[in-house]
C-alpha cells in the first residue's frame, strides 16, 4: 500500500499559508432549513470566498509553496471555470505572471473575469486541439509549472482547510458532506474531518448525470464516463484522480448523487431563505441532504457550499421561471 | 431639551437581551468593492439576521422585556412587511401570542409566512379601515400590547445592537451609513457608531422618491409626505418618529438617498459579485455609497444591508431581465 498524497499535518500547513490572503468565511445555519430535515444543519459558505469559491485554497496553497525560479517564471492552468480564476488571482496576488487555457467558445464573462485578475488568456478549438497537450508545450516553452485542477497535494490540501474552519468555527460534526468533481474537495476535507473526529461520516454528492465517483467508489477501481449533461458545471469531470480515489476509498462512507432539478430547488431555498447566491455544483451537498439521501435524524451536519459563480442573468431565471 | 429616547448603555443591555435569539451576523468585505470605491467598506449583513432583516433584533428586544402580565396577554403589530415577522418570530420564540394586522390585498406569501410563526393574522381593507384604530380596539379588548415598528425606544435600542456589532467585529469606523424609513434603525445604530467612536459620521439613506428624512432633518422639524412609490417597500414610511427625529438630529451628520434603478444595480452587484440576495430597502446605504453621494475617500466604512426579504421571483426577474 502506498501512503497517501496528503496527512492532516499538510492541511494544518496550508491553513497557516493560506491565511493572510483567503477570507475566512462563515459558517451559516438556517432554523428552517434544521425544522425540515430533523437536524442540526452547518453551512460553510465558500461562496463568500475570494474569486467566490473554495477553489482559492487549493489555488493559492500551491503557487505559495513555488520556488523562487517558479514564481518568477510563473503558472499555468486549464480551465474555464473556478480553478482558472483561482490560479489568476493567486498569482496576482503573489505577483508572478500567470497564463490561463481557456476553449476558443468559453463565455467572454469569464475570459474577462480571468484577464481582470491579470492573467495571460490563451484559447483553443475544442474540437481539434488537446488542452493538456498545450498546456504541457506551453509549460515547456516557458518555463511554466503547471497547477493541476485537483490531483496534486497542494491543491487537495488547500481544499481541506475549508472542513477544518467549519469544525474549528462550528464544533464536532456527526457528518460532513461536499460536492464531488474530481475529488481535490473532498480528499481535502476527509482528512481534515477524520483527523478531528475520527467517527465524522464524510460523503461526497456528484450530479446524478455524472456518477462515475459513485461506481468508481462502489467497484474499488476508476470509473472514466464521457463529459456528463447537468447544470453542475463544476463536477463535469470524468474521472476521479490518482491521488484523490485512494483517500476517498480510505476515509469516504460514500458517494450520493443529486439531480438537476433538485439543484435548482436547492438554489431557490438558499436564494429564498438564506439570501445566498449558490452556484449548481455548490449546492449538490446541501440538495441530497435535503431529499434524504443519507439519514442525518438528529445529527450535527456540516455541509460545504463550494462557491457562487454562475452567469446572473441565468441565475435570475431560474429564480423567476425555474428554468 | 428634553432627553433622548435611548442612551448607548440600552444599545449594550438590548445586546445580551437579544444574544441567545439573534444571529450574530457576519460583516463581509469585498474587494472589488473596495476597488470600485476607493475605500475599505465593511457590510454588516442584516440580510442573514432571523427572519431575513435587521427588525429581528428590535421586535425580540421589545417583546423580552415586556412583564409577565403583558406576555401573557400577547402583543399586537401593523405590518405587511419585517416588523410583522419580527413580532411573530419573537413571540414564538417567546411563548406569546402574537395579532398581526395587515391589509386584505397583502400578498398571500406574507401572510403565510406570518402564520408560519405561529401568529393570528387579522385583515383590513386598506381603503376603508384604519389599522391603527383596528389595533388599538384589540389591543383593548384583549389586553393586547401594541408594539410599534420603529418609535419605541426598546426597538430602537434593538436595532443599534447591529453597528455595535459592526464595530466589535470590524474595528472602528470613519464613517456609518445605513438605510432610513422611520428612523428606528438609523437612530439606534447613530447612538452605538457615536459612543464608540465620537469623530465617526453617520448618514441615514432613504429612497429618492420618499425623502421626508432629509427634508425633516435639513428644515429641523418633521416633514410628512404621501406614501412614496418605490420599489424599496421598507422605507415607504411617510414621516420620522417623535423619538427618533431627536436623536437624528442630534447625532446623523446628513441623510442621502438612492433612486430605484440605483437600488437595482446595486442588488446586481451583491448577487453577482457577493453571492448575496440584498432586498431593495436593504441596498439604499450601499447605493448612496457606489453612487458616491458622500466621500469616503481612503476611508474605513460600516455599511448596514438591512435585509434579505422579497419575493424571489420578482428578485429573479431583477437579475434576468433588469426590470
Amino acid at each position: 500500500m502506498t501512503a497517501l498524497a496528503i496527512s492532516f499535518d499538510d492541511v494544518k500547513k496550508a491553513q497557516e499559508r493560506i491565511a493572510p490572503a483567503a477570507h475566512r468565511t462563515p459558517v451559516l445555519t438556517s432554523t428552517t432549513a434544521d425544522e425540515l430535515t430533523g437536524a442540526k444543519l452547518f453551512f460553510k459558505c465558500e461562496n463568500f470566498q475570494r474569486m467566490g469559491a473554495f477553489k482559492f485554497r487549493g489555488g493559492y496553497n500551491s503557487l505559495a509553496q513555488l520556488t523562487p525560479e517558479q514564481k518568477k517564471n510563473g503558472v499555468v492552468a486549464f480551465s474555464s471555470g473556478n480553478h482558472a480564476q483561482a490560479v489568476a488571482l493567486s498569482a496576482k496576488i503573489l505577483g508572478m505572471p500567470a497564463v490561463i487555457i481557456m476553449p476558443q467558445d468559453a463565455p467572454a464573462a469569464k475570459v474577462a473575469a480571468t484577464r481582470g485578475y491579470g492573467a495571460e488568456v490563451v484559447t483553443y478549438d475544442r474540437y481539434s486541439e488537446d488542452r493538456e497537450v498545450i498546456s504541457r508545450k506551453l509549460a515547456e516553452e516557458r518555463g511554466l509549472t503547471l497547477i493541476p485542477p485537483y490531483d496534486h497535494a497542494h491543491v487537495m490540501a488547500g481544499q481541506g482547510t475549508a472542513v477544518l474552519e467549519l469544525i474549528e468555527d462550528a464544533g464536532p460534526m456527526d457528518l460532513v458532506l461536499t460536492p464531488l468533481g474530481g475529488g481535490g474537495l473532498l480528499s481535502g476535507c476527509a482528512v481534515a474531518a477524520k483527523a478531528l473526529a475520527p467517527s465524522c461520516r464524510v460523503y461526497g454528492v456528484e450530479p446524478e448525470a455524472g456518477n462515475d465517483g459513485q461506481r468508481s467508489f462502489r467497484t474499488g477501481s476508476i470509473v472514466k464516463i464521457d463529459t456528463p449533461k447537468t447544470i453542475a458545471d463544476g463536477a463535469q469531470t470524468q474521472f476521479l484522480g490518482k491521488l484523490t480515489f485512494p483517500i476517498i476509498q480510505e476515509t469516504v462512507t460514500d458517494i450520493l448523487t443529486a439531480t438537476d432539478a433538485e439543484l435548482i430547488q436547492t438554489m431557490r431555498f438558499f436564494a429564498e431563505r438564506m439570501k445566498m447566491v449558490v452556484e449548481p455544483t455548490g449546492c449538490l451537498a446541501a440538495a441530497a441532504v435535503f431529499n434524504k439521501r443519507v439519514d442525518i435524524a438528529g445529527k450535527r451536519v456540516g455541509i460545504v457550499l463550494s462557491g457562487g459563480n454562475m452567469d446572473i442573468a441565468q441565475f435570475g431565471s431560474f429564480l423567476s421561471t425555474g428554468i
